[in-house]
């Protein structure tokens, strides 16, 4: 025991050095007052409230989405960013105008439905037809060649809840390419569960597509107490029909913009912690959780940083465009910088809600390990758990940074538990927000985005 | 210490005398079979799970209404009821077709409404106009005369949670009469923030009434985070205008039928235990809180007793015609039978969910109280409570009976602390409900029923 306590009183001096090597202790004392500043403020929560008021809804191409862009700009030249500037990104520009349900038969009685994005419209009075029932895609991949014709086809798949949001991924594929497989065996709709663990009575949006040579049907989830009825009813034996009215339009390409500022760096300006969101949002609630509280919060971070010292390196907020249609402003952002991408140490996108961050996790090479412990312990005050695995994927809109480059990637994991309660749905609305918990995802943004701007050592990704 | 016990003792079989006076120990036995047996069966899952499945919504005079009335005989019928039969109701016949409503300043963004049950519609393009808003009716009521000309008057009244629905009363106040209030002062439309405790973006409709020699306006309830929305753009200083869209109908006088079934007694027939719910329901949910759960766990409630013994009193359910619209079902029965309403030895309406009951309640004369002492032990195992203070109301339906008479009125308390989350919104739906609790809710009634039917003193009202 006495030779142990030895051992670990002679390495704390070591620890100590390698502490002192990354960061002085005047910027460690700086990640304490950055911490406190984020907690105290409500500059996130006023950002959030403005944006998700005064905005609202922010449809890619949509009127909304160009006051959003404008909205951005000004706000991050008020906050004092040393730099504000916009990059196109276009998408294919979608509306959903109306839409509505009915289940015609056995009693009618109606059926709470969205478009999913991308979807094509039904004629004016909507179309009926009786609906057959799939508990999973699968079920639908094996369905014989021409059993749907003239049917809609439903994918009964439920989600899992989990802190993580793991059951997202398995329910998504129906709504990715539901259609598609429908159409194939002839149905003339397509219909899911949504994608959602909420009991109440949304029905839940998001992208899907459509494959060339195979025709194109609406396509549309409906509420899960709503999916619940249609399976009573048919467990019941009878035959259920519904009507589907889908009004919406492919208005070909649209543009938005990236609206993008940066904390100018006093040492390596060149260099930058990209932190941001994604500021568009579907048109049906008014993008709280998604993703109005990552563009908050990741502004309001950046703006406590400069409040306490200006950084060594340079601190980019990226505020996406067209996300939710297929991640257009992220394509676009990677594609205009791909030739500068080695100028990114570090990239954390918050697009997850804005429950408490449990866990930090890196994905960087091994002499940058250090620097993420050392942040690590910054961020253990905030109950924020060091998540060694150092795997972390970092947010949709870095698919295009992952894929193009070996960057350095951060995850601050959010509790995604009840996430998907209002993801995509009309009740993404402000009150789903708690202001604690987004003052205390600020801080860790803050903290992160600071050390990893400050660090020694600049980081790497994880196989240089 | 030695006294006190030996008071005791001597009044046990005083107490024992007494029970034996109202019960024979075979009724006592039979009482704790229909407690097991109602706790074991899923009938009334069952009943609700039809009801609200394969019927639906059911507004008055509706398609649907017309299904209720044919279902719940049948079921009667089939149950082994000894008498089934229809009493006619009539009622303002009115329907919601289409309802839709827009935020168009400052920014364009949906607004989650509803029409208020009797409203009258708007243009085919809906009203757009700019909002006043009021925290309450009685601010309203204070505005100067004229002062709302060409506006939208909006009370902003917050509906406060309570187990017994206490803040359902204050809240209430200002969908009844706001749109006259609001007509007086000039207004062309009103609109109120929803009498409900749900924070989910779900309007909640409920009836309203217009008055003579004051002009009709669009009358609409909105969900309460559009409220919030709302209060958030007016504090920030911004000018709101919105655009209502109601499509609703007065369609004259419509008829629908109190549905009523009897377990005949076999001492007394002519007298009855009163026990039921409302049959219809607001069309926008399925109604499984309101009423349906009430309409199933006295279906099932009765149809137990009959399993176990024939009842010395009668038992009859009474399922009302249009509550919703103004106890219009409960008008025209206790009208019909106004010469005979000292026939009913106990009365009780379940409309107040599934929740578990946790109380139960009198309205009796002094010497009814050894009966009902008698029934609340027997509810006790079921984790119900004696409410002693004899002021039972009973439910809404049994309102032209304490106008009419002096009778003997029973409530089982519901516990609504979450009731005006789902009450008279679409998600009043069946997942909403529990089955076990509605099993307590069922042994409950069964118990209280089976009792007041076979207690030997006939249960008469308060004031004789």
């Amino acid at each position: 025991m006495k030779k142990l306590l030895t051992t670990i009183c002679a390495l704390v001096p070591l620890i100590g050095t390698v502490k002192a090597q990354e960061f002085t202790p005047t910027q460690i004392q700086q990640v304490k007052q950055v911490t406190e500043l984020a907690l105290d403020s409500d500059l996130s929560w006023q950002l959030l409230e403005s944006l998700t008021s005064e905005v609202g809804p922010r449809l890619p191409g949509s009127e909304n989405d160009k006051k959003a862009v404008e909205w951005a700009k000004q706000q991050f030249e008020q906050l004092g960013f040393d730099k504000v500037w916009l990059e196109p990104a276009t998408f294919p520009n979608w509306r959903r105008y109306r839409e509505s349900g009915t289940i015609i038969t056995p009693s009618k009685q109606p059926l709470h439905l969205t478009a999913l994005g991308n979807s094509i419209g039904t004629p004016k009075e909507g179309l009926t037809a009786p609906v057959v029932m799939f508990e999973t895609l699968d079920e639908l991949i094996a369905a014989p060649k021409g059993s749907l014709e003239n049917k809609i086809a439903f994918v009964n798949y439920r989600m899992n809840r989990h802190i993580d949001g793991n059951g997202y991924g398995p329910a998504v594929r129906a709504r990715n390419t539901g259609a598609i497989e429908a159409a194939k065996k002839g149905a003339i709709a397509y219909m899911m569960r949504s994608v959602s663990t909420s009991h109440h009575r949304f029905a839940h949006t998001g992208n899907s597509r459509y494959k060339d040579g195979v025709s194109k049907i609406p396509n549309t989830a409906i509420a899960n107490p709503d999916a619940d009825q249609i399976e009573r009813l048919l467990n019941a034996g009878h035959a259920v029909s519904v009507n589907i009215n889908l009004q919406t339009e492919d208005l070909g390409e649209g543009t938005s913009y990236n609206v993008i500022a940066e904390i100018t760096g006093s040492d390596a300006p060149q260099q930058y912690v990209l932190i941001g969101g994604h500021l568009d949002s579907w048109d049906l609630g008014t993008g709280a959780l998604d993703d109005g509280a990552g563009v908050a919060l990741t502004m309001a971070a950046a703006t406590h940083i400069k409040q306490i010292a200006r950084p060594k390196r340079s601190i980019r907020v990226v505020l996406f465009a067209a996300e939710e249609l297929g991640l257009w402003g992220a394509k676009a952002y990677f594609k205009q910088h791909a030739d500068k991408l080695d100028n990114i140490v570090a990239a954390a996108e918050s697009d997850f809600g804005a429950d408490v961050v449990y866990g930090f996790e890196s994905s960087v090479s091994a002499n940058s390990l250090p620097v993420v412990r050392a942040i690590a312990e910054q961020l253990a005050p905030l109950d924020i758990k060091y998540v060694r695995a150092n795997n972390a994927h970092g947010g949709p809109d870095l698919i295009p940074l992952r894929q193009a480059t070996n960057a350095p990637i951060f995850a601050l994991h959010q509790d995604g538990t009840d996430y998907f309660d209002y993801h995509h749905t009309a009740d993404d609305t402000l009150d789903k927000v708690d202001p604690d918990k987004l003052k205390q995802n600020t801080a860790a943004y803050a903290v992160f985005a600071m050390m990893a701007a400050n660090a020694k050592t600049t980081l790497t990704g994880k196989n240089p």
